[in-house]
């Protein structure tokens, strides 16, 4: 087994806006405290679901310090600092490890498609420049550039570079991933509709967003893992599987803040371009919403339920 | 629990060919022994493994009859049928039926991409022309035409379709067809390297040529499943991943007659333009073959181990 | 420039078929006579237009002699002898050049994806057995396998390989083959709505079964780009482009048909599972082959249109 | 025709950096007035062979500035804008306007990728903000969503949305707004390799960072056209081909760097994490622009060579 201080689920908080566009920070860490008393194992600030790239440098800096205070070392926090230019990334590392964050996450965007060579001084120039362990993230579809089994092996060698989260959402890459690395690395799944094929292939985590709806169901399908038992498992994920196909077809800050108000919780404002989802999605997903709650409830207090869980 | 007659590992023999390019049934005979003394659950010939789109029909026939013959009962046996008119799909169809199959596969092969409603038509027609179940084969690569989950869904309403082969390697697709179709329908994963993802997702069995090699590492994932023991499953499959991998790449009916020779058994020659794998391939394969076999061998005789073993 | 006996349009005939589904040789010829009639370069028999991979070994060679005794030397003709196995792919190549075709046209078709080295020497053993030019045929959709322009450098080789059609629909692909194999080497594109575009990368010529409805507007384009005048060839195209997607998305066979009927023509039926088209597809088809054939008819006259030719 | 401002080539300058990877306006400068002098008919600053995503704000209304200055009103000027946000994005869209740019170039930047709606909100309130044409830019490979042309159709009914950019490198895509759109609309090829194919679909103009190099063999592809010699522009078009696919293969800001030294011009460093090109890249790079450029000599001084000009 690898001996990452993450495992299970990595919660990743949206970022919510006041209607002048600007960081609601009181909202923001309210938003977070739901998902440290859910029980997540982890959390994740700037992310792709917290619009890091749509952030500027003070926000980002803001938001750093309102998670690490928030979560006040209850969990360990993995603060997303990816950036365009080698600089700026530095900089923001530089800032979460000061700041407190137990590691940073870090996506090779590219604008310009970045070659293996690019990628690699990259992530070793972010590495010197920080003690706190890096986790490499692969997301062709935001970052734009997809990182080969063959660069991640190589991306492990630099000290700090400890675990991979791997979001191209292809379940073969996860066998290779653990085929060529070893048991030893940690890799974490941030595809949601992949969340049981990767962890039945392995996984160490599943880095999700949808804990900002259904953290129990995350866990649950978590647990059910960890106690090997596959037949839970598979109900568990049958069961959110319409939620997660529905978070990531309309992106999850929409769909993240749409869910959190058919919960009757206040999201905040986006930030433009993006907008909120239309009245015909919010219906669909109501309907999503309402099956699956309906299902987690008992999941919250009877563990004995034969259904979930094995012997 | 659905309630199909296949079920665990479908076997797929390949075609031997003498060495002036014509069937030899002897020889086909004994690699189809050779895959029920092993104990595969099911033996399907007349498969792509079994390169059926480059036989006449007289040699079909022959196949077919030579199967039968030498199952004897044993285990049912799934005829493949797929033709690119249906006149001789139903052709096929019949004489698989009257020569004793237990089921019939069929592919929509496609040179002109056919539509949704060719595509039922068209099985249509064939269903109305047996009594046998249909097990509907859904793979884009070489049939042309990619069957969508909805498409699936209607087929299951002619009667006698009653089983569903998804080959495209997309575990996505095996959710949807879980999630859609229920848990009383057979889906069954023609996709090698899936064969975990495929399992976790709660696939009914697993058709796949690699049981002309390593059976007992084919059935031995599929009991793991079945004892609900996800560990032992991952063990088994990613020791025969690098095997599935290869034989996948390579294409079947060459990789599994290289297998075969470097296990010892004589696999007859292929049919050109196929040919066989070059030196280089075969001494890759030697080394992956090597590997497998040696941590399989333990599997046979070492019966103690609950999570991994069968018996 | 190269000296192809090949050059402009070739047209691809449809193979039609009576209410039993049995070829039906004296409408072949009426359609065929049609075309050669209207002017076009060459004759392309048993192509994907023919749907060639339906018919049996019978039917193949009453068209290939159908063709022959219709055309009666009048224009070039190029048989299609594609066949899955090498053995058949020879028998059909003899008869071709027996009966009297001036070329043959050959597809690596692919269940087993082919490698490069099995494709080589199919062409190469096909080449050895006949004595008349060889068109090899690159067509990823229908024939399941993609010959990159190295391995088609490599066919050329090949005494009499010697033309290259190329249905990949990629300009960049026709940019890489003259590029690559010289001036000297007639290519010729396969793809309806890269007409224009092919002519102006260089192609020798376009191999079309539009000729079936439009053989004035294919010609016309061949014209404009012979003499230099790349603004007529716009205007003609451009008249012709919503067909030439119509036929494609609909599939060769099928909208040839139904356009034939829309003008008036008896175009036979199909063969299973292949389907005419919906009568909604025929009203649509209707409404742009009006458009078309509106603007086409001055076309045959009017040599002088100032709109189509400069100077 | 189109009464854009816009035609012919507009030429993309790269942002040089200091050693220290501060922007450095002389030799950005210096760069702009060499291809002024060349007779480019447009001058893009700002855009992706400008590095606009990896600059600051402050950098950004330095370069703007600096173009307005050096162009000094000889060709009209087109700034790229673009931004994640529609606040920034409507902040450097006013500054571009006030500075004296004539058009601003937009791309509808994605991290999450935005729907129609968003899209076209987004442009609809730069739009109201500022009085000068805009030009929508569809690059999917860049920006990340893949604006289908019925979005730039609805997007034209903007009243200063006015010229379309295509850089999806596909031909079908410029046939279909030609149709769609009709003739008045400008539409420019933003794909180097497609430079023929999109002239000869009809596209105004071309917008290209190879004039950073090669502007000559630029403009004389775009001269052949307007005068309707298709050979001509044929000629000149394989000519510059290697390169230009070069060029978009590397990265433009690597490869125009790499070219303008290997011309023995100073091209400033690059920002990180993008690195110069490898010796051996250097080194394909010579032999190709030594063809090139030998070529494309004669072309500056010789009005009537019979290779490139017929009449």
């Amino acid at each position: 087994m690898n001996k990452s201080i993450f495992r299970g689920i990595i919660a990743y908080p949206i970022t919510p806006f006041n209607d002048q566009e600007q960081i609601d920070i009181p909202l923001f860490k309210r938003l977070l405290e739901r998902m440290i008393l859910a029980g997540t194992h982890g959390i994740a600030p700037l992310g792709s679901t917290g619009v890091m790239p749509y952030l500027n440098d003070e926000e980002k800096e803001a938001l750093t310090e309102a998670t690490i205070a928030q979560v006040a070392g209850r969990v360990p926090v993995l603060t997303g600092v990816s950036n365009l230019t080698t600089e700026r990334t530095i900089y923001h590392a530089k800032f979460a490890e000061k700041t407190g964050s137990d590691a940073v996450m870090i996506l090779p965007m590219s604008y310009w498609k970045l070659n293996d060579k690019e990628i690699f001084a990259h992530y070793e120039a972010v590495a010197k420049a920080i003690s706190i362990p890096i986790m490499a993230y692969n997301n062709p579809a935001t970052g734009g550039v997809d990182m080969s089994p063959t660069l991640l092996k190589k991306l492990l060698e630099i000290p700090n570079v400890t675990m991979i989260k791997e979001s191209s959402g292809d379940l073969q890459r996860m066998h290779t991933l653990r085929k060529d690395l070893g048991e030893e690395v940690a890799f974490f799944n941030g595809s949601n509709p992949l969340a049981l094929g990767a962890f039945s292939a392995g996984a160490t985590g599943w880095c999700t967003a949808a804990s900002n709806l259904i953290p129990e169901l995350n866990i649950g399908l978590y647990e059910a893992i960890v106690k090997n038992d596959l037949k839970a498992a598979q109900i568990l994920f049958y069961k959110q599987l319409d939620l997660l196909r529905f978070l990531v077809e309309k992106g999850l800050p929409r769909s993240i803040k749409a869910g959190l108000e058919l919960m009757g919780e206040d999201a905040g404002q986006l930030r433009g371009p993006l907008k909120p989802l239309a009245k015909e999605e919010i219906a669909e997903m109501k309907t999503i919403l309402d099956e699956v709650l309906n299902f987690s409830a008992p999941l919250r207090f009877s563990e004995h339920d034969p259904r979930v869980h094995n012997q």
